[in-house]
């Protein structure tokens, strides 16, 4: 009985590391759709979405089983409602991939402006805290799950960056309004894809250490959340 | 034994409640901050923040201790779950509110502008979806969950006009470009507490019907969703 629930417990880990494969497939994607102009690849985005749902009840199911199936020790208990979390930010990982994904569908429909944004270097930090995220997972180690935190930080400057250069692009130049507010959600969408690698990471803490880490963090940001705004 | 993990229960729900209506306060907070240009309340919304996070922290840790004290039945675990996906929903509620509050501080040291966008209206419609959700919950039933979920599609629309309209006003009047901006993120901040509205009906319906309908409601979105892109 006690090995069948440990082959759930493994099995349930292969299945996340899965699900984040496709999530982090997804946003690479996207990212790489705007770089191109590539519509095709926002339709594999768009498409991928469903195996991505799909994946995330699969997870649930198997969570909820194991829970039902035994009373599991305190840090298997841990470990499953850690996945149930992150199986759910991973799930929105890839709704932001399809939000970037339809951003560029307009974008491919207007005339090419040359916008003064790194979308492809914020998407490349992204994509790190995303991996960075879930090795912290496969090698329950806290130590990498903190580095993601703090790589949150470089994020939202980038996009405060974005913001700032964009609104000055579209008083500048105001043919190109719909192009720089389509960048601009596409940066928001990446910074929303941070913040879920951040939830991740903290829920490996959780996991790991067994202590709650989450709203010291948050505590920790307040203030650099209110310094962001007059930065804007 | 029993009696004592019934009451951790009904404990559990009192709380998910009392956190329910702080991510609901802060949301009227802000959005009235909007409509009156008042900084009082966007200091309010901020100051709520923690202790909004600390709620989150406690119903996590009580549903940790429920599922730990002893094996639960099927319904109950289910319930259990349901509460810990929904406690995330409400505290990403709350970050949406401090988003609003953060922009609607942005707004009030700008020249006021005329923008041709109804942000109370909709802000009215997330409320509600909010308060729906939450009604759902208490009084267990599917039906209410599942009027959310129509709901959502409303305040999509809602967004996507608010877009159009705004981009078109940054187009015309581009002294008011960063006023349009700090709108339409408004507007993108008020969809996103829907969204989370409609993940909290989606988990009273897991927990009620003991069936997960959640990504049945998101496919027939998809094709929506594919719409909308045409038609901002």
């Amino acid at each position: 009985m006690r090995t069948r629930f440990q082959q759930g417990l493994d099995d349930l880990r292969t299945r996340l590391l899965r699900m984040g494969g496709l999530a982090e497939q997804a946003v690479d994607r996207a990212c790489q759709a705007y770089f191109d102009r590539d519509l095709n690849r926002c339709h594999l985005v768009l498409e991928g979405e469903s195996q991505i749902n799909e994946a995330e009840r699969d997870i649930d199911e198997l969570a909820f089983d194991l829970l039902a199936m035994q009373q599991p020790m305190a840090v298997d208990l841990r470990f499953i409602l850690a996945v149930t979390k992150i199986n759910s930010d991973l799930e929105r990982v890839g709704d932001q991939a399809v939000n970037i994904a339809e951003r560029v569908m307009d974008l491919v429909e207007l005339p090419k402006a040359d916008l003064p944004v790194d979308i492809p270097r914020m998407a490349g930090a992204v994509s790190a805290m995303v991996r960075r995220a879930l090795e912290s997972f496969i090698e329950g180690k806290a130590e990498l799950a903190q580095a993601v935190l703090e790589m949150d930080n470089v994020v939202d400057r980038m996009r405060d960056e974005a913001f700032m250069t964009l609104v000055k692009t579209m008083n500048a130049h105001p043919d190109v309004t719909r192009q720089a507010v389509d960048a601009l959600l596409i940066a928001r969408n990446l910074e929303r894809v941070a913040d879920h690698a951040t939830n991740i990471a903290e829920d490996v803490i959780f996991w790991v250490r067994g202590a709650d880490v989450r709203h010291n963090v948050q505590q920790e940001n307040l203030g650099q959340e209110t310094r962001r705004v007059t930065g804007l």
